[in-house]
């Protein structure tokens, strides 16, 4: 069976083909693709920063959202016509981090989508136990957005924000934008830093107290929202070396710091400040299916911007032009539509 | 009333001199100091790496024990003749710390024998409401130990160990070896790096698996006690850039990372390694009072191998030598000896 793909091939380039599509095996479903998401890994990938582990010719793709087109045998809970996402996790339940009980984290994690074939393809089979049914009121457009809405969920999770606090976002990104707005879903106060007037704009259309963090002084707007104790959790999600010296800055004592942005190389962190203040700092990687469960609760009821978060929908045939258009400005978030392609 | 001090009088110099005394004001306790032990920190002050802080010249010395000498008034708990040490912060009450419940690390801290004088001095008054008591049992050259043993208390506190955890103790100082007691006590096994043979000695006698980490390798050692977990916890007491970098790299997932030396410049930390396995980095500084009670509790029931901890004992008139010993050689604690100094 050939199925229409877009697939990553090396030489920062994007390239839509067939690939052979396979029936979905014992424990396994397919899924008949509705939209996927690109995202910031996604880049990474295209642009040839993760060559040593993705496996060209590679299907990437992993925030989406479809229908159960088949099921193999085994597989009790989930049946063809229904509208699903994927968390596309999959781990080996033996080691030390399975045993503790933090599969997420697996020592050796299958990420779906990077290392292994992801959902931009008509067809995707992937392990039942991957498969998150969507509820009734979650458009197929909006459910493409639950996984790097999961992401936000955990971060803020791992946070421990509670009503009434106040949460500094460094980075106006999708992710930061995502975090933003489950922080106020927590009923939380949320300043958000971001140097693009674009992305400042869209925070604050969603209740957020924004800052340009070059023009402007975060410290001192944090300090007068806080009455000078500083905010209870900051989220560093702008991934430079100069934010991650300043999100310790931000954070009252005993506050929370959650680095959220990757930083592939170590980078100056103030230790004094930590220690001054006896602060907190908490890494936070994906998410759990407690956080896939909570996104789609609050995509369905509404608290997410969701229309305003997808900058546009582009057909699969033009993937490639896509990734160069993110790649080029700040768009927020473009679905690829894998429906109905050409045969 | 002439009482004779040792005092940091600048240029790296400690001098033995006369001081004058005062009695107790209302609200306040007169102690005849027993012991004063030495601390890093009085050696950064003796060194000028603190002469920006402290109001020279400035009685030092803040680990101490003592008899109550005489009593304010309105002082109702404490009694002349009482054996007592001494939690040497003084909080403002007011700032956003000291309102949320954290007065130790209030904003505006008073810490007594740095920014205001100290324990090296005949007799010391200080308010009655940093008096702590001691209990029978405890001799008072142990009791000089209860300030230091009390910031371990603190950090294996704020690490949240529990027996039956790994606890990894990067560096066999003073601290350091107070950090692995208090884990043992707590029912955990501790592995202690350390370059000195010496204090490595020390600690493997206290119970501790020893690992010189230059001819060594912990990270083997590590993997192999915890089955290649990781450890519960890692505590990083020796400073440098090498293992503040490497403190990290030993824990396993959502393991904490307790960054308990002082780094007064930021320095590379592997963010993504914390990020990769949800660690929790934790601040931590000075202590509680639940720690200084901890701490005595641990001095009195013979848990803490308090003789060979203090190498010797010197009178005050020796202070300055037991200062240039302490930078020499590697020398755990050495107690100044207050009583009976000349009139």
């Amino acid at each position: 069976m050939a199925l229409r793909a877009a697939r990553y091939i090396g030489d920062q380039r994007i390239e839509v083909g067939n690939v052979e599509g396979k029936p979905p095996a014992a424990g396994e479903v397919a899924i008949r693709v509705a939209y996927n998401g690109i995202c910031g890994t996604d880049l990474h990938i295209v642009q040839g920063h993760m060559d040593t582990r993705v496996a060209m010719p590679a299907v990437i793709g992993h925030e989406m959202s479809g229908i159960i087109s088949a099921i193999g045998s085994d597989v009790e809970s989930l049946t063809p016509g229904q509208p699903v996402t994927v968390m596309p996790l999959r781990w080996c339940g033996e080691c030390a981090s399975c045993r503790a009980g933090h599969q997420h984290i697996c020592q050796r994690l299958d990420f779906v989508g990077i290392d292994s074939p992801g959902a931009l393809q008509e067809q995707w089979t992937v392990p039942a136990s991957l498969v998150v049914p969507l509820p009734e009121g979650i458009s197929l457009e909006h459910a493409a957005l639950v996984e790097p809405l999961a992401v936000a969920v955990h971060d803020v999770r791992r946070s421990r924000l509670v009503a009434g606090e106040t949460a500094v976002v460094i980075g106006g990104g999708p992710i930061g934008q995502l975090i933003a707005v489950v922080a106020r879903a927590e009923g939380a106060e949320v300043v958000l830093a971001e140097p693009d007037a674009v992305r400042r704009a869209f925070a604050a259309q969603q209740g957020a107290i924004v800052v340009d963090p070059i023009e402007g002084d975060l410290a001192a707007v944090v300090e007068e929202r806080t009455s000078g104790a500083g905010a209870d959790v900051v989220f560093e999600v702008a991934g430079t070396r100069g934010t991650a010296l300043d999100a310790t800055r931000h954070a009252r004592t005993r506050g929370r710091v959650v680095f959220v942005a990757i930083h592939p190389e170590p980078v100056p962190v103030d230790l004094h400040r930590i220690f001054w203040r006896e602060l907190e700092v908490l890494g936070a990687r994906v998410y759990e299916r407690e956080d896939f469960e909570r996104a789609i609760e609050l995509l369905a009821s509404g608290a997410v911007p969701a229309d305003a978060l997808i900058t546009r929908v582009v057909p699969l045939d033009d993937a490639s032009e896509a990734f160069e258009a993110l790649l080029a400005a700040s768009a927020m978030k473009i679905l690829v539509d894998v429906q109905g392609v050409r045969a």
